[in-house]
């Protein structure tokens, strides 16, 4: 069978089942405390707990050179990693970076490359230490990275501690970074500010590591990164969680600019979109009200977690009617630009 | 000016200078041993030193499918990574694995390919604690290792720490894996014993952990692993630690099998072939001696490090001549497989 068929989660399901099958307690495994599954893995250290992720954007895939200007795709690539590490309440520490690029490459470009990941870099306190370049026929910058868990308890931020009762809340704006996508590939005309907020969020997303400090320090358990989109993102959540999630379609925040730029469909951007790079968190409601007002960034309640159809996320319209949803997000096996 | 014209190591050089203008001494820079430029990155821990680590097999540049079982492809691509926790003399403990493959692979491959990968993994006491999968043209393979200096002193080996006087030795024998990788290309046939040593050279390649965590422990200061030849590698352990080298080419050991294989270039292999994976070391004569002696395999004594001709290596045959050399070994935008 190929991997196109079975789809991008039910092969990593099979890779995880895997790995759980020659997982023993010993040596190494005796400090895992996250394996594979959530955003990070979490590794205990001597005074501390320590996250690992690794994370790739491939040419043609997740970008295209024509709408990507390579200090853009520097930033993105170490981005798109420090938001899973900001989505388990972590502070970034070490990064190494694997770059594969085609033999007729500008040196130009890729010390552009690297001067984005540097840029970036600098801004989180994240020391880059070293890395890998490997001829390729299609360039792929693969980021892996070291962080720590920030919080004094060494607590963090999982997928599977979502409760029912739980409010849904999410930090800043959905849908803007797919919008941002679309202006530059459909080459469409908006006034100065929107056509610069909307590709600064497909180009250089902000990954949310001082929000995802707060959550964590403010008692939140369940939290995840928007990167494959609300809904898909939400139901795994769901997943690891076992519980199902109503969403409410009129409480997604989605920023002026991209209701104007697409009147007719930003809900569809907001629920399917993906790289939006917010944080997606679940927590009782006293909780989430310390939560709103202590962020910096607009926090946004827009749905309650059920005990009801576990592993299901339903959306319910301005009416109270369930909206049937089409693209649940983003796979890689299955989904084209 | 194109990647091809200036190659691979330039092109390191040039990057690791930029990564060193953003560098400063506070938050993660300060527990920084070791940056870009050494086999691993190292950091300080509470308790000892981490070691950081990624390297990437590419798919018509490191392997072929046609002469690359999907198992074997796996465990090369942790084995190449342990190589570099080995040449530092350290301990893995956790590995992600970032995986980038067509739609139209078999499921079936892709799990041989983790079954390599674990297989290696279990018997190293590696955690492969997590991961990536993404869509790409091509396979792509990049493992990224946390290890542990195993030495109580937190002790570790480095490229930079070679000294005039220091006697050259290496782990195993040369050439193997550049001859099995011939073998397979070429279709050559062997007696069924040679033919079995120099596939699993080239495809199964050991690491060697215990060798390195002994070396260290023995006193040892400078290695590297041979991954793009001999020459090369013992260029770097010259560049870096500002020394020279004479190298005594009847002394490189080079398997029977090899010999009887490539009669007419079987030192072209030994010097230039790469991706052996065996350890290169130089210390005092004293130290050396305990190392052959304390080893399980075999140790050969190939050269000694000079004051003179800081960066170079100078070869020298049965007459005590110089031998002119043509191939460096591995640049990755510079040779063609």
């Amino acid at each position: 069978m190929k991997v196109s068929e079975i789809g991008q989660f039910a092969l990593i399901d099979k890779i995880t089942r895997l790995i759980e099958e020659t997982r023993d307690s010993s040596g190494a495994w005796s400090h895992i405390l996250e394996g594979a599954g959530d955003d990070c893995a979490v590794w205990r250290g001597e005074s501390g707990n320590y996250l690992g992720k690794v994370d790739c954007q491939v040419e043609g895939v997740h970008f295209n050179l024509d709408i990507m200007p390579w200090q853009d795709l520097g930033w993105k690539s170490l981005a798109v990693n420090l938001s899973d590490i900001a989505s388990m309440g972590g502070i970034p520490r070490y990064a190494l970076v694997s770059l594969g690029i085609p033999l007729d490459s500008e040196v130009e470009d890729v010390m552009s490359l690297y001067g984005g990941i540097l840029e970036l870099a600098k801004q989180t306190g994240t020391a880059v230490v070293g890395g890998n370049i490997s001829r390729s026929l299609v360039t792929f910058i693969d980021v892996h990275l070291v962080g720590i868990t920030g919080n004094k308890a060494g607590k963090y931020l999982t997928r599977s501690a979502a409760r029912a009762g739980d409010v849904i809340a999410v930090t800043g704006y959905l849908g803007t970074s797919a919008a941002g996508y679309r202006v530059l590939t459909d080459e469409l005309a908006l006034d100065k500010a929107s056509d610069l907020e909307l590709k600064k969020a497909f180009q250089r997303p902000e990954p949310r590591l001082e929000e995802g400090k707060l959550l964590v320090d403010s008692g939140v358990e369940a939290a995840i990164d928007i990167s494959d989109g609300l809904l898909s993102d939400l139901g795994h959540i769901c997943q690891a969680s076992r519980v199902g999630a109503n969403l409410d379609l009129t409480k997604l925040p989605v920023s002026d600019a991209v209701k104007k730029a697409f009147p007719d469909n930003y809900y569809e951007l907001a629920l399917a979109g993906g790289e939006d790079y917010q944080l997606l968190f679940t927590a009782p409601p006293a909780i989430i009200e310390k939560v709103i007002g202590a962020c910096a960034c607009p926090v946004s309640v827009i749905g309650e977690i059920t005990a009801e159809n576990p592993g299901k996320v339903q959306v319910f319209n301005e009416s109270g009617e369930p909206v049937k949803i089409s693209n649940g997000g983003w796979d890689h096996f299955k989904s084209k630009y």
